[in-house]
């Protein structure tokens, strides 16, 4: 399973344009040219909002026309009984990656993690993998049958409806949820643009369901036998993963209807799927309608064929399902322009499959210096950490990175370091860290150090 | 501001009809009438899903039509680039009860609690009070201003774009809000039928934004003088709130443009709104456009007029804007009919505006008897918090309570000790513990108890 531990390494002194939380007023000022007159500006650009054609030509501070909504009667409550984002941030959407895949249905889109803030993704904005297209089914119709792989492995084979799960004692947690071939484009020197496209096959959500371990206890699972689960979707892709006992005794494994507060959507599984806590994303098998239990891996041919490690001695790895420790640069990410020197905040996002993100460094110079980040909180196990950090861009060249550590001690590596065990012809579970060059115009691209 | 604080009580031997984990199994199995034959039950009902006239008049096992969701092809992926709730949920909405108010512009929409999960709201699903409508305010015009109540007490006041504020550094932390005229109507025996009616002026979400106390830094506030924000927002509504200088100094009150890992919403604010955690929603300002700093409450109407508790004795108290421990059973509520005896999970939402939950006990039997309710993690400051207790329901009558208690020891209290001090004449404030009676024919609805 593990991709290589690698040593953080000395952290060096602060260089001088990361910037102490004190010094923010002063650089902020000086970026904008100093403060002198501003109660001038201030009073001028602060009543012309919406109506900048009224700013007297010569500058002097005048009582101007106040914007429409100082003035008017808005809109009602319950203009929509189910609200949409502003139609200022039409933009911000999921996206497919043209050419990606051969067919829209079993294609992915990605979530604009650019625009993104705290650790919760809308569900909105989730990812979407589907392997033969997504359905919106019928709820009362749905069924989840538990079952052996033989008579005596499960010695009271279960059906419940929806209404008999949602009866049953639930639990709501926050998890991240990653696609196993996140970042995968990587892997081969291919520049994706943007961090919608090298990461955004990731989200996270507060999920609230029944522990799975109580569903097989109900069905009376020969615990010496039972070793192993094999989870079945209802849609046509026939999606089928092997999780092993372990992690469903654990209590994280869930068969999950709820996700930020509501019922799960469609494109994520509705009425029912898997919550495989820090496992890749294709085992959180969706339209959930069959756990069988049995003695060894099932072996399916989307744990065979597909999802597994192409290593440089020509073997495949199988079953390298737990998404180790990861992070990413969102703000300031590809395809983003800095349009002024002078104070940026650095933002981003942690995770691991192993538990807890203990730190995060960030990077500003390729990697010769770092400087530890401030997690936000909660910090929890199995879920997205966002972290921010001060920096004043000085209009140079430079090459932002973050590089997590979780709780277990693994340190995201290098793709240097990945490439030495993993070589370059995997497709799945690249956690290495990621680069983002800021150009002297501004201009940030996503670049590979050698 | 105190509410009495109440004393817990002696938790009493749990009744026979609490259910202990480990009985789940059997209770369930006892519910559905046995579980002999369900083999070749689960057999037919799991593959009919979807097709239910093809099943054997005999009930014997038969391989039956598959659903169509399990042969065709789905839909592709962005299908929908910001994505919706399934059409099955089209009933999850919020609403707005007929009569309350003269204008649907001056009102509310309350959130539906008895259908949501864990602890976020849906940004879709949020409650909305608007005092004169809403606005999807253009963000580019949009100005944020910090200035004194004279030229002294803030030396350099400043306007901001969203953009500027927006490179500052961020904060992000989930917290509850809800209307001071939360479950106002129960003050005067109005049983409003449904929780989404009592209750629903409540949400929770991850808010992202600067804390204002960096901005005062900025602005060059007279710590000594300086002892009241006014936050005033640019709608119509001539909103303004004082807010005491001790809470923005403590970091948490937040100048916030992110809810829920997306930009607010246009009926919570958009672009901008102010963050007071704890107290309530009237102080979070929409739509902020200005912070004056000044040395004494501003007591503008709507924290001298409105807002107030009109206590017996004819006086009206100010300024009592912190909620108090609070919390109410979410399911089963009003509105809601149990259509079996056996297995049910009570499960509800507890908050306080002091601090963190400390525990919450809840009654079947109208509080003679309370037991402990399990608190789902994280149980977060200042934020609503998930509970969950098992229950057997053997048919006759109960009264499902809920009883709160934070971190500061203020317990929940009863109506009936609430009125002992507040008098009956109150629209704001009411933190009591709310009463649903299930009938014997499974109904459930809204009573107090004298």
């Amino acid at each position: 399973m593990s991709q290589p531990g690698v040593t953080a390494g000395r952290l060096a002194k602060a260089p001088e344009n990361f910037l102490a939380p004190a010094d923010i007023a002063r650089v902020f000022a000086e970026g904008r040219g100093g403060r002198r007159d501003f109660i001038r500006r201030a009073f001028a650009v602060a009543t012309a909002a919406g109506a900048p054609a009224a700013l007297a030509a010569t500058g002097d501070p005048v009582i101007l026309q106040l914007p429409v909504h100082s003035k008017g009667l808005g809109l009602p409550v319950v203009t929509d009984g189910y609200g949409r984002p502003s139609k200022h941030e039409a933009n911000v959407q999921r996206r497919l990656s043209p050419g990606l895949t051969q067919t829209t249905q079993a294609s992915v889109s990605f979530a604009p993690l650019q625009s993104l803030f705290g650790i919760v993704t809308p569900s909105g904005l989730h990812f979407e993998r589907h392997h033969q297209g997504w359905w919106d089914v019928e709820p009362s119709a749905h069924r989840l049958m538990i079952n052996g792989s033989d008579d005596r492995i499960v010695r009271r084979p279960l059906v419940f409806t929806m209404d008999e799960l949602m009866r049953l004692p639930p639990v709501s947690r926050f998890h991240f949820i990653e696609c196993g071939a996140n970042s995968g484009m990587e892997w081969g020197n291919v520049a994706v643009p943007t961090v919608q496209y090298t990461h955004g096959m990731l989200s996270c959500s507060e999920f609230t369901g029944v522990p799975l371990n109580l569903l097989l206890d109900m069905a009376g699972v020969d615990a010496k036998r039972g070793r192993f689960i094999l989870a079945e979707g209802a849609d046509g892709s026939s999606m089928t993963r092997t999780v092993p006992m372990a992690l469903v005794d654990s209590g994280e494994v869930l068969v999950a209807y709820g996700q930020n507060g509501e019922m799960l959507r469609p494109e994520n599984g509705y009425p029912l799927r898997l919550v495989v806590p820090g496992v890749q994303g294709v085992s959180w098998v969706k339209y959930l309608r069959r756990i069988e239990v049995g003695d060894q891996p099932y072996g399916t041919k989307d744990e065979t064929l597909h999802y597994v490690d192409l290593m440089p001695d020509g073997l495949h790895r199988q079953y390298t399902s737990t998404q180790e420790c990861k992070s990413v640069v969102t703000t300031p990410s590809g395809g983003q322009v800095l349009l002024e020197h002078g104070f940026h905040n650095i933002s981003g996002l942690a995770w691991s499959g192993r538990g807890k993100v203990k730190r995060v460094d960030v990077s500003v110079d390729g990697g010769r210096h770092w400087r530890m980040a401030r997690l936000e909180s909660p910090v929890l196990s199995k879920c997205l950490t966002r972290f921010n950090i001060d920096w004043t861009w000085d209009g140079k060249p430079a090459l932002v990175m973050s590089r997590a550590t979780d709780e277990t001690g693994h340190v995201q590596p290098s793709i240097r370091q990945l490439r030495a065990v993993r070589g370059t012809r995997s497709i799945y579970h690249n956690n290495a860290v990621q680069t983002w060059l800021v150009q002297e115009n501004g201009e940030v691209s996503n670049v590979q150090l050698a």
